[in-house]
């Protein structure tokens, strides 16, 4: 084949494969997901849809709102999945830990303009936007921008989103929330934060 | 180099290899973590957990008890991820769907002498025996044997246990308990369970 040829051949190919997505998406309706609730596994829930969604084809997008560059688990794996997986850690370390509400609101409006960036991208099938509930509950980020772009979210797209403290206007909108009750903790009995497991 | 030489540096490689990863695993506690609860996110939380710890460099196992060979989203991801995450679906589907009790019984004692070759095998970081809470509320595998496997675990091993109504001994032995409590949900709404959120 020339080059002419296999340029065109790889062309169709993708066409076919965009007119499968396309097709298949609209027999589903794209779901609206809260994970909220004092107990562990909110964005770990967040993870294992990402990990499920992998295992069907999808395109996934990450927000990271409040965790920053340092290394997770989840950056590292995501990082090899990189295409499949696009993971942006755009916090500033967890808000408590600054008295600089400016830095924290720039830092929050970055996060939430990759957000709206990848909920507009037809490339994504799955987006995830994780502790966006804790910066819309301290009001680092105001609620109602979030609210319209969610109405508005293409109709195929599922988006995850986690926090404790979860807004009731989006556990209003949301299709499923679960919110994850605190049995026991082990950090309550002196055993460290384990690598795998809580990062 | 001969073969010889090869033979004998790739196995000083693997004796390293292991005695930094023996020396790590005594740095840390590997937990007992318990999923229940009637919400969502069980499964799909021990899911997360096994995308995080991938991101470490840890291996996994997963054994699942009650769902069989219908192909998942993260039987799908597994299968791409053999070596690292070893994927064992060796339920009969639910047992509300059968009233086979004698076939129930033998597969879960099936998946359970998996699971506990997987957690006597140094080779695995982290063992997910999912819906064992399922085959131990409704005594289709006798709960005692379980609980002194789980006493006697190796210290470095982590292990996610899901399913609703787990069993009071259980959540007792445990670390870390979370259980999902169901705040809404689509199907209560007449949405049809959704690709790669679902399953």
């Amino acid at each position: 084949m020339t080059d002419e040829a296999q340029h065109r051949a790889q062309m169709a190919r993708k066409k076919a494969l965009q007119d499968a997505r396309i097709a298949q998406a609209t027999q589903e309706k794209g779901l609206i997901i809260v994970h909220t609730g004092p107990g562990k596994g909110k964005t770990t829930a967040a993870l294992g849809m990402v990990f499920r969604a992998l295992g069907h084809g999808m395109r996934i997008g990450i927000v990271q709102f409040t965790k920053g560059a340092r290394e997770s688990g989840e950056a590292a794996f995501a990082r090899e999945l990189a295409g499949r997986v696009d993971f942006f850690a755009l916090g500033e370390g967890f808000t408590w830990e600054t008295q600089d509400r400016e830095r924290d609101r720039a830092a929050a409006e970055r996060a939430w303009a990759k957000a709206c960036a990848l909920m507009e991208d037809p490339h994504y099938d799955l987006v995830v936007l994780d502790e966006l509930n804790i910066v819309l509950r301290d009001d680092t980020l105001p609620l109602e921008p979030v609210m319209e772009k969610l109405r508005q979210k293409r109709p195929a797209l599922h988006v995850v989103i986690t926090g404790r403290s979860a807004r009731p206007e989006l556990v209003e909108l949301a299709d499923l929330v679960t919110e994850m009750k605190l049995v026991k903790h082990p950090f309550r009995s002196g055993i460290k934060a384990q690598r795998g497991i809580e990062f």
